[in-house]
């Protein structure tokens, strides 16, 4: 039998809680010691992104560990802890050529870290990161070797700034969790019906009368640029057009393709007004605006949206119907093909490729485009086939509140691709996760990105076998915890927000409800109330999780001494936090969500009765348990109880079924 | 019998959670709605500062109620939610003339808020913001009027950024704090023998040697200047001498009173390096560089510290005590009165009055210094008598962990200052509550500062008959919720220190352990073991709370079925918590308390149960318990069980006793 200590050594040998996973990963023995005598060797190239994230990495160890550490680099690499090596210098700035590989070894002695390029240090530095963890004798970090690189070279997080206005601290915290999770481009979607979010010089009213003030300023956007490229991120900016526009409008009513006046839009869904794609004027505002903005954002893309055009503006306009006659077009959609085309060459003039929606798909437009689908990965493989690039996003949308692990199995190379040729599946560069703004607001957004979108990271960072969806969620929780130290408020957040619904800080009753519910899937929401940009997300459904471990938990126990402590729990929950739902009007709504559960509680633990003791349960117990289970099953305030399947169950398996 | 909306408004009459208690309060009848259509109005005299609070008042309420509301001023003040009316410009800079009295109305129809200056609309302003809780209804205020002015014009927090470098960020943010409960003077304690913090342009090898580069830039302290004022605080630059001055002496050992080198100070205590009175060059490089501070910080007052100078250098200085002999000074005390007469002159010339440490009291200097009382009121009552005005800081210093109600009771005028005439009481200003850095860092300190330092707060502010504990504790609760919004730490990196202790995020049963703890009280830190300036403070006594709210409920518990339950967690829960201790270096220190916390728990339920049953217990169980009671009460670990004493009471209540 081996000795305790031997048996954490041997443990430890096989489990790990980096995320995304090495692509190749193996341990060696023993550990290195991280104390107050690390210090940091760079050796090879060197430039100033390097020593920043030299710096960088010494501040996060500091925090991660509490320990103050030495901030000088150390000049003679045999002596340092860890030793940092670059080959040369890579991309100017950061791009889809970019190689992020990188190899990591940890021995007793010393760690070293190498990278043909400076981005593959800044993907390695954050898995050493992961590494430290206090053992029972020091922080440590295992002897191991890794050789990592990813799967796929585009692997983004879209932020929607428009609908719910996102300022720049949300972007700075959220770049700094991308580049934690090896994520390498930022999708701002910084335009639509609800708010035009950027300064332009050449066309001012487009920022001043599109978005109540709130935009980012062309310094900023400089920043954040910077702020994206110091950690290997590129920001993918994405102007909406023709569709999805209608704050343009407010202050430039002549590029639509109805008379004005037009109002900044508070609400969410396909809307009317679009641009007229006919006038020359259209274009010449769109030559000199994306010339603006292709000079303030770097990346060899530039996305113009183009999805939701329904067309009803056009086909109303007589002059726009004459002029689709008139160039032979097919309908509307020829229209748009037409105005994507004109787009692609202004793009093009001012050194761009263009990035869009499945709907700028079109056998007209050059091969250079790239296609983000939010249809699937039949319509990416499609686009792949006839030599168009594309990404995949359908299927990360965190907006439609699905489990970590739905996201997870969603592959972008799937059975779809599997007739396609090496050079064709090589045109699907990766995938975006999407964080759609209609139900978030700055308080609340990180809450939904993360920990979730990790576990897209991982899918497209990671060899395709990691899957299993056990091992992602015991690593989930941890890097969950390691991005509290980056300042997200994913975690923080959730008690200020149970509390200010409780009025009071005793909110253990409040967190054992709160910990079985989540928020209604896909696009309930918007169809359970009016929402507007305005409505305030300060109710339980904007703080409760968007997935319930403790449920999730409770479907995997087979242990039914645990079960019953949960199902006690819950059953005399309702008693302890009845005293607060009453006296806030915004917890008023939960009362029938907390009186089911403990009705839950009592069912799951009769039918427990029922199955020890192998009575046989009434008829009319049944009866009014499974009315129970189906009224519990219903969405109210916008929330569901997530523990009745395996209540259920118990119930089922009681009568005998 | 009442209905139950009726009894909920009843009781709100009488209850609030304003801290600093108002100097005079009545309720009215109803609530005021504060829902989205909230609006501001601006009466009366307007100015920069004032529009500004208005702006941080909408944004703050915004945050603390999660409802979007309008930005913009409400030009007609009857259709105004809250019309904020002033009646004249206040003093240009915060001053210790500045009136800071208000009247708040609240009626169901509308709040007004009306002040002399612009001073007492910020003070205002805050309490209304604490009014604001949700209720059965909606977002509301109470109806009432409060009359508030402070009892002292003096209400301050010392923060040491010398022992342990604190970034701009959490002096930003305790500024907030400080506003939020009304304090009006920060204290930095900017120059130690452990760091010179602050860059000088005339002299920078002080801030260049002295501060292994951790220092505020000039235009830092501008922008904390200005922060501060925005916020009606002033600013107290404090520069130690002649003593506490090491890190002065690396970069100039010429003005020491023995020869160098000088290398910054680690550790704590009173250090021999002093200044060397006696050569004029000493007074040339002090008008120097105390001129250029005068010119940086805009307040009438400049602390030149002036305590604990142990004279040893100067006592082995031949020179030196023949300057003493020579110029007829009564040893090394007159030498320092001589040097403060020389110190008083300089900035008196740049404009400033000096303020120092009880030290600096001596009848040879002006009646315009201020002596900080870290003795006692009889010390500062003594000053006053003499006609010295005076702050008192005995008994106000967090750093000494004592609980929140012994900083309370704490009065500036006692009974030493009972025979003090109107006017020589009048020269007792007020107080600051100290913040000194050995035992802090900046991940750390707010939750050494945050809830305690508002009990100070509401002393140097409320009438002196406002000193309840039990409803300044239940204030308490709430103020220290309310502060989470403006972003303190306090709360929040609680939860973050005890899962980087335990390597987990399952730390319910360290929480249960860590919930009746609370560290060693006083100095006995410093004799625990030897800590330096980079030793880390990432243990379990730096994250526990000051003050242990479990244990302090505990005690006052009457139901004893509640003290069972208590008991009962207490009992079970090391066997929950071993499997953390074991593997995390930095808890198996714990051990030990978690066993007795056991131990205890399993004696307070036999002792209940003796009680119970009115049997007697053993004498071998008395000793026992005795010998347990015995060793749990010595700190271990740098920390104390706080239930000890209450388990005591049961055990020996059930010996018979």
């Amino acid at each position: 039998m081996p000795a305790p200590g031997l048996l954490i050594l041997l443990s430890l040998s096989t489990v790990h809680n980096l995320m995304p996973q090495p692509a190749k990963l193996t341990f060696g023995q023993g550990k290195l010691i991280i104390d107050q005598g690390f210090h940091v060797a760079l050796a090879g190239h060197q430039d100033a992104r390097i020593r920043a994230a030299a710096q960088r990495l010494i501040a996060r160890l500091t925090r991660q560990t509490g320990m103050p550490l030495p901030t000088e680099m150390e000049p003679d690499p045999t002596r340092a802890t860890l030793t940092i090596h670059c080959e040369r210098a890579g991309e100017a700035i950061p791009s889809l050529r970019d190689d992020e590989s990188y190899t990591l070894e940890v021995t007793p002695a010393q760690a070293r870290l190498d990278a043909p390029t400076s981005t593959g240090l800044l993907r390695g530095i954050e898995t050493f990161l992961q590494l430290v963890q206090p053992d029972h004798q020091a922080f440590t970090a295992p002897a191991l070797r890794i050789e990592d690189r990813p799967r796929f070279p585009w692997r983004g997080l879209l932020i929607d700034v428009a609908r719910h206005w996102m300022p720049l601290g949300v972007l700075e915290r959220n770049l700094d969790g991308m580049a934690a999770l090896k994520l390498n481009v930022l999708h701002l979607h910084l335009t639509d019906d609800q708010g035009f979010r950027i300064q332009s010089k050449a066309f001012p009213r487009l920022h001043q009368m599109g978005s109540d003030g709130r935009y980012f300023t062309r310094q900023q956007i400089g920043h954040l640029v910077d702020y994206a490229a110091q950690r290997g991120i590129r920001i993918l900016p994405e102007f909406e057009m023709p569709g999805h526009i209608t704050s343009w409008f407010v202050g430039h009513p002549e590029l639509a393709s109805a008379p004005g006046p037009y109002q900044i839009e508070r609400t969410w869904g396909v809307f009317n007004p679009c641009l007229d794609p006919t006038r020359e004027e259209t274009y010449a505002l769109l030559d000199g605006f994306l010339g603006e903005m292709a000079k303030l954002f770097p990346d060899q893309y530039l996305h113009i949206g183009g999805d939701e055009v329904n067309g009803k503006q056009w086909s109303a306009n007589s002059r726009i119907q004459e002029f689709v006659r008139e160039h032979n077009l097919k309908g509307n959609a020829g229209l748009q093909a037409y105005f994507n085309r004109r787009l692609q060459a202004i793009l093009k003039k001012h050194g761009k490729k263009m990035a869009g929606w499945d709907e700028i798909f079109h056998p007209d437009l050059p091969k250079d485009i790239l296609v983000q689908s939010w249809r699937g990965q039949k319509s990416l493989a499609e686009a792949a086939r006839q030599g168009y690039s594309g990404i995949l996003s359908y299927g990360y949308y965190l907006d439609l509140i699905q489990p970590a692990s739905a996201h997870y199995q969603v592959d972008p190379l799937d059975k779809d691709a599997a007739a396609l040729t090496g050079e064709q599946k090589s045109r699907i560069l990766g995938g975006e996760a999407c964080m759609w703004s209609e139900y978030v607001s700055p308080e609340t957004v990180d809450s939904r990105i993360w920990p979730r979108a990790a576990a897209v990271a991982e899918r497209l960072w990671s060899p395709q076998e990691v899957k299993d969806p056990a091992s992602m969620y015991r690593r989930l929780e941890a890097v969950s915890r390691h991005l509290d130290w980056l300042g997200l408020t994913h975690r923080s957040g959730y008690p200020l927000m149970l509390e200010r619904l409780a009025g009071t800080s005793a909110i253990e009753p409040l967190k054992a409800l709160a910990a079985v519910l989540e928020p209604v899937k896909g696009y309930a929401r918007g169809r359970a109330r009016r929402y507007t940009q305005q409505t305030p997300l300060n109710r339980l459904v904007d703080a409760v999780r968007p997935e319930s471990d403790a449920a999730r938990e409770f479907r995997e126990l087979a242990d039914r001494t645990q079960m019953r402590a949960w199902l006690t729990l819950w059953r005399d929950n309702h008693a302890r936090l009845a005293p607060t739902l009453e006296p806030s009007f915004l917890l008023d709504e939960v009362t029938p969500l907390s009186q089911d559960l403990a009705a839950l509680g009592a069912a799951g633990l009769e039918a427990l009765d029922y199955l020890q003791s192998g009575g046989r349960p009434s008829d009319s117990w049944l009866q009014e348990q499974r009315a129970l289970l189906e009224r519990a099953q219903q969405p109210r305030a916008e929330l569901l109880i997530m523990v009745v399947p395996p209540i259920r169950k118990l119930v089922e398996a009681a009568a005998g079924k």
